[in-house]
């Protein structure tokens, strides 16, 4: 079977600073017509960053849309700027967390809900960290704190469901695989 | 430090099928003023159905906002006439697959990208599958394949990124931390 549906027309309907939204019409695979609501959305970073104690970096901060202090791995939209997405989450490691990391490696990449937006998330691992005495400062809208857990803390967080988010479950989730699987920093 | 922030006001900006867009203007912790573009989406169930040969159902269908087919696990808006999250699921695991389902159980629940939008979405894990000889039919504007993945199969479908979708590539992770952790059927 041919799934694959056409785009007729688009009506730009909002375009914003970290989102755009159209509504379109498109060609179904039997031929109909039907409208799809999207929105287009600017990547971003996200890191697990595990120190020499075994302890997961997160920042907690205040999000609007679900009106709730979330606990998430630092994060942020990659900038025009930004070399690349490492280079993105390099710069927000520092921002975020005031932290640099001498090891790095790509977990995966993903969007985060494509049935309706095209936000699309870069994931990296790192670990062998350094606390910056210059760190760099957060955006001007930007207020949040960071501390460590280590995975049995991250575990009652998500039993007890203080931790919300997505990318952050996935994320605490891939760290367990590589404890099981028995990855160690010395396997590097 | 405190981080909450305040909704002083909000614009509505588009009221869709799918999803509201406001601007939110809000007080920020340090009493300066910002503001929050903001999607309102309907939440959503989505499943890890494993089935007697341990292989995991997938979808395959159009993504409009990426345009490009996905794969992901099955998985649908919850809808205003469904008794609960899990009862969406197993419309929708009717619906997509043509299955139901003895073993449920509840794996997480999460925002997709709380950065920017509300969408909740459900998580379940199923298995005992049988397959249903009167599948209810889809959406009119829905058009999908169904078909059953072995572990081995979807860790090569990720690392040739083929699987793009982050609720599909964590469940895959959860799934694969089950099979490491030596979680069978019979522990249940």
């Amino acid at each position: 079977m041919d799934l694959k549906e056409t785009e007729i027309s688009s009506q730009q309907i909002f375009q914003g600073r970290i989102l755009d939204l159209s509504v379109r019409t498109i060609k179904l695979p039997n031929g109909e017509t039907a409208t799809r609501e999207v929105i287009k959305h600017s990547p971003a970073s996200g890191v697990i960053a595990i120190n020499d104690e075994q302890k997961m970096l997160l920042v907690k901060q205040w999000r609007e849309p679900i009106k709730q202090l979330t606990l998430e791995i630092p994060a942020g939209l990659i900038d025009p700027t930004d070399a690349s997405p490492l280079d993105a989450m390099k710069r927000e490691l520092n921002e975020e967390g005031g932290y640099k990391a001498d090891y790095w490696e790509k977990v995966s990449e993903f969007y985060s809900s494509p049935g309706f937006c095209d936000e699309k998330m870069y994931l990296f691992y790192c670990d062998t960290l350094t606390k910056l005495t210059d760190k760099r400062s957060l955006d001007a809208d930007e207020f949040l704190t960071s501390d460590w857990y280590s995975l049995d803390e991250l575990k009652n967080l998500l039993a007890e469901g203080t931790i919300v988010d997505a990318k952050t479950i996935y994320a605490i989730t891939v760290w367990e695989n590589m404890l099981l699987s028995g990855r160690q920093s010395d396997d590097k």
